[in-house]
């Protein structure tokens, strides 16, 4: 049982990152207007957030660029016209995905870009390619995550081998991520336990991000707190892909650092999240996702069901139990 | 940090109880057609669900019975019409509210009645009326279980009086109630801990009831199962007052016990529970019921606020923070 003074105190090193441009833009094609972008950043200032990820870093060779918002190439210009130098208490952090991002190329200098912080993305049989990644972004004088994705189907081995190598990386913080919103958080309070010793070892930070397959986005990343995870992913209103994110106005309700405020949040949501699910986006917790998440499976075809507007989800179930 | 094998064995002493209609029927005045409570009561004998709890026994002096349907009252004859003799495995409840009830007269011998349990809830200021009513009942004939509400309220040193008072009486289970949806999972494991040493110390058994207000409802029933709760109350789509409560099918997801089956409530929620919400009927988590939740209100004033179909969320923060 933990402490009653974790729940009454804070911890300083607490970082909170806004993931709703990048996460959720994976159900808008990233079409976010500047307005609503603009909005967004001077949500997360007055609500003490630590960083706002404006999206991918996506390769333009692979993406077509019409076909998506700015959010999902992240030019430094798009960037700099949203938050000018940006020189505030807020660091802005972009996301580059292992083999789908031309990051030689397509990341600057940090000194010619108003970007702080790259979260490399990868599954566990990239970390190679994964490192290579840090080792350009550190040169270029940037802060460094990485995500480790879909580790719910990795085995335990494996993610130990891979902590390993990126603990001897110039990586900053090694993030915790339930890609399928499949884990407990019994099971988190094991993975962080992980993490945080391999951290500890190579001086490291951990970090979460969950999705709310299960309702469980705010519960698995308030135990990780609870277990030394100090930097937490949110979204407002837990806009993210299928059932969504941890949700910004719960996590920074539950945070107790006086840094925090969510009373902008509130604000942002009531303003500008409103309109786009009036607008007929789609995203947060409904039970083909559940059913993936339940399943350990990705939430492919939960996000094709959703999109085809089926009902018959007692079909659904049957389809992906018979897909293993 | 809990077992592995608590994640992945299972307690056959777990009871799961449906409190659709009766934490539900707050939201439509319990206005259930006879169709929708037959398919439930057969939803929930093939998902091996352990109790069915039908309503509230109110009190015809306090209610008019025109403006509710017929779980408000939960009439022998009327149960006995949808379940007939009930000679199977899942066992009737329904609730008796101190204050609400006219128990000696409308609760008859169990030997006349479908009823199998008596769920007594009561505040914490109204412990010897709930007492009186579990005796009541148990001369009755009836497994007696009894809800504090509000608890998020109490003082630890009173509830440890009022359990200790309730440990006297023949009650057999103590209820955990969050009925402000207000508690995260770390002041759950205080609670049940507190609980199940009284539980112990009298010989009774555990339950916990919560709401879903900050998405924490299932997070903190599966919470609670780690710490040895063992009566665990869901309901279809998680319908109930407010917020919700815990979904039905998040928790059979969860539990392994192999009689446990989550596929027919995948089938009511398609075939039922959808219905419910097309024809306008609302519940389940959102921004004024998070707010009522992260302030440890009851809910009273977001559910004005939902019924006003009102959207200034800030401001209506506001009016809720100065309410102290």
């Amino acid at each position: 049982m933990k402490e009653i003074s974790k729940l009454m105190d804070y911890r300083p090193d607490i970082k909170v990152i806004d993931a709703t441009l990048r996460d959720g833009g994976l159900v808008n094609e990233f079409r976010f207007s500047d307005e609503f972008v603009k909005h967004l950043y001077n949500a997360n200032l007055r609500a003490g957030v630590d960083y706002m990820e404006f999206g991918y870093k996506a390769d333009r060779e692979m993406f077509d660029e019409s076909k998506f918002g700015p959010c999902k190439f992240c030019d430094d210009e798009y960037i700099r016209s949203i938050v000018g130098e940006n020189n505030t208490d807020l660091k802005i952090a972009v996301m580059a995905d292992v083999g789908r991002c031309n990051y030689k190329q397509d990341i600057h200098d940090r000194s010619e870009s108003p970007v702080d912080l790259i979260r490399v993305a990868t599954y566990i049989h990239q970390i190679p390619t994964a490192v290579d990644m840090i080792e350009d972004a550190k040169s270029k004088g940037y802060e460094v995550s990485c995500n480790i994705m879909a580790i719910s189907n990795a085995q335990e081995g494996d993610i130990k081998a891979a902590l390993d190598i990126l603990g001897k990386s110039p990586v900053d913080v090694f993030y915790i991520v339930d890609s399928f919103g499949s884990l407990y958080p019994e099971q988190i309070a094991r993975i962080a336990d992980m993490y945080c010793n391999m951290a500890e070892k190579y001086g490291k930070k951990v970090g979460i991000h969950a999705h709310n397959n299960q309702q469980l986005a705010f519960a698995n990343t308030i135990e990780a707190v609870g277990d030394g995870v100090d930097w937490l992913d949110a979204t407002y209103s837990e806009m993210g892909r299928g059932a969504g994110n941890c949700a910004m106005e719960l996590l920074l309700g539950f945070l107790k650092n006086p840094k925090y405020n969510v009373y902008p949040v509130m604000q942002f949501i009531e303003n500008h999240m409103l309109k786009l699910r009036e607008d007929g986006i789609v995203w947060g917790y409904d039970l083909q996702y559940m059913m993936t998440g339940l399943l350990n499976q990705h939430p492919r075809t939960a996000i094709q069901f959703t999109n085809e507007k089926r009902k018959d989800y007692a079909e659904f179930y049957k389809e992906i139990l018979s897909q293993e």
